[in-house]
């Protein structure tokens, strides 16, 4: 069966790159540099322990590919690295840069309810130089 | 120099088990089966992405370990797994059981302000039954 994102997933996340069996995207919420890595698996393969070896290998290297990017081009003073997944169930990880000037911080940035959009113009420079720096590796 | 706990999570949690570099721990907090685990590393290597290739795979290894123990032993709905350290700095990886009836679901743990204590006994079955089932991986 075809992999399909999930509609939640897709309407709040800009497509950066398919990339080590996952989609990468950018989440649109311009408060954080917020990355979301969905490995094309399976409906109901929804923990990370679930995936097969060579999955979860491949899952946790690209999770330090977007840490070491995120960390580079933005900087942060911390890096948040999630997979919860209680609400969308489709297995999603999340990759957070945190700042202390942040809206959020020190609290978690799941626990946030502020939004807001990126401008188009900021967007495609991030997704642009996710894409760089992966293509690069 | 040898590796201290941070204070904070010594005497928040129960000690397992040293196993892939790290210390593996029961954070004391009985409303959700909640481990903890502690990379052993240097002071200032705060995100996941900072580890050298070798120890950063025996940690994910072990995030796979225990959370196949909590998947097994507590069946719970969902797992929570996170490396977040915005208030304690010291890296610590969260793989927690959620259950749609545990007081934070659908939100996450770490917004969460409940606090109860695990009566001695429930915590030494804990212990016993993730040293258990860890040593004979």
């Amino acid at each position: 069966m075809a992999f399909e994102l999930s509609p939640r997933l897709a309407s709040g996340g800009l497509e950066i790159a398919r990339r080590r069996g996952c989609r990468v995207l950018l989440k649109n919420e311009a408060n954080f540099p917020w990355f979301i890595l969905v490995p094309e698996v399976e409906e109901g393969i929804e923990d990370l322990h679930q995936l097969d070896e060579q999955t979860f290998h491949e899952v946790t290297l690209l999770i330090r590919e977007i840490s070491e990017f995120v960390s580079a081009y933005f900087k942060p003073e911390k890096l948040n690295v999630a997979c919860i997944g209680n609400m969308v169930r489709q297995m999603h990880i999340h990759v957070v840069g945190r700042f202390t000037n942040d809206p959020a911080w020190p609290g978690v940035v799941w626990a946030f309810d502020g939004k807001l959009r990126y401008d188009e113009v900021r967007a495609e420079e991030i997704v642009a130089a996710a894409k760089g720096y992966l293509e690069k590796l």
